[in-house]
């Protein structure tokens, strides 16, 4: 079983474990949260895709013993929607809300796309995801093989460009193919692309984060892009795509952050 | 009382009435559903601003005696979390989850905006939103004022330019200042910004709409720009800007729908 399998792995029951290594300074990744518990929400959907799954998140999710409540709230034709709530000890993690349905199925329809895939370098060419950021150690690049796009990493050794822009290559370490789930994941695996401001660098904390799951990958590593335009107010946006070795669009993010505390 | 605040009107117990008026051919807008159950769920939660909502449209709302159920997930410093269900009759027909928080008293902080307004003639330049949608008439205009860019407005006659952008002003009819409760309203009351491609126009159901209220509107109307970059596999998204009259970002809303079915 792949290590994303099994740091996903949910009982019948919603009973799950919030794995170590998967952190950033010892808190878990919010993308990866997000993925546990939807793997009990599409559990409960009987459906193989998520469709949009929308999270706030409540509590810092720590290595541990956790739960995964789930509420059937419409069964219908194409979607079952379902709201969940990541729970560990008396904490509330995460509030979430989704629709899971079947995207091999979904009709092709009419197309229009007038935005195209972020201009990267190979793979290869890009530069590996450091396993520090800074001071703050990064479980999450034990298993994941996040490459930035060169010109986008300055802001390691302070050099930051002003432009809130953040692109690189994602795919597992143990080569796990990456299907429908995995975007929950990935679009928010990237270092801030606020990081690349004049600002202080530190966590930016999520408060709300919508992932719409827009295609299933094609097999290879996927391509993503971050833009946060928006930065007012102590709150910021980060918008995501990501996009599939065929060079369509497989997902689409946003989150609402607060602008970063020093770690 | 004005029209908007009567029309969202909730009883301390939740109790409440999708009102007459305020839909798209007999199914009340979205956008109007989402401020009606918004507002309920502000009530428990005690706080002045949405500042993050999101919600899965699951039936069309129609006229009539309504309920807001609401639990409070969580307290904290900054945000009330919420959950809320507006369901009518034995019918579920939005899912909600939402932060509510105080947006006068947030810090200033870091700002960048690399974003402008969209660039508009003036109010009076602008194309009143007709009552009429082809065949389907609009409730709606009775209470909205809603101005559309005069170069996007050929759809009307089926002259489509091929570009899904849709921009123009808001107002409402009897001068209500615009509070950030309708800015939930706004970012759905615009024609969708695909009546501009050669697609069977129609309505559009949503399956999810997250608006982010990012700042308390200055007063006087409001410019919108509405963008529709992906229509793929049956599902299209649309994301959303309102600016305020002094320039500043106030929302911006996403919404996930389905390629346009023939009315």
């Amino acid at each position: 079983m792949s290590e994303f399998d099994t740091a996903t792995d949910v009982a019948a029951d919603g009973s799950t474990t919030i794995h170590d290594g998967w952190d950033i300074n010892g808190n878990a990744n919010g993308g990866y949260l997000m993925a546990l518990a939807a793997r009990g929400m599409r559990l409960v959907a009987g459906r193989a895709d998520p469709i949009t799954v929308t999270g706030h998140y409540l509590a810092p999710g720590k290595p541990g013993p956790a739960r995964i409540h789930t509420q059937v709230v419409k069964e219908g034709r194409r979607f079952t929607t379902v709201t969940g709530q990541l729970a560990a000890g008396d904490r509330t993690v995460l509030q979430l809300v989704g629709a899971f349905g079947d995207l091999a199925s979904a009709p092709a329809g009419y197309e229009h796309i007038d935005v195209g895939p972020p201009d990267l370098p190979s793979f290869e060419e890009c530069t590996p995801r450091s396993p520090q950021q800074g001071a703050v150690p990064l479980g999450l690049t034990r298993h994941l093989d996040i490459r930035i796009h060169p010109d986008q990493t300055g802001w390691v050794r302070g050099d930051r460009n002003g432009v809130p822009e953040m692109a690189g290559w994602f795919s597992f370490r143990d080569g796990r193919p990456i299907d429908t789930l995995a975007l929950l994941l990935i679009c928010d695996a990237f270092p801030p692309a606020v990081f690349h401001l004049d600002m202080p660098p530190g966590w930016v904390p999520t408060v709300e984060y919508t992932v719409h799951v827009r295609g299933v990958p094609a097999p290879g590593p996927v391509r993503c892009v971050f833009r946060s335009h928006f930065v007012q107010g102590g709150f910021l946006n980060e918008d995501g795509e990501v996009w599939d070795s065929t060079g369509r669009l497989v997902a689409q993010s946003r989150q609402l952050g607060l602008t970063p505390l020093t770690p």
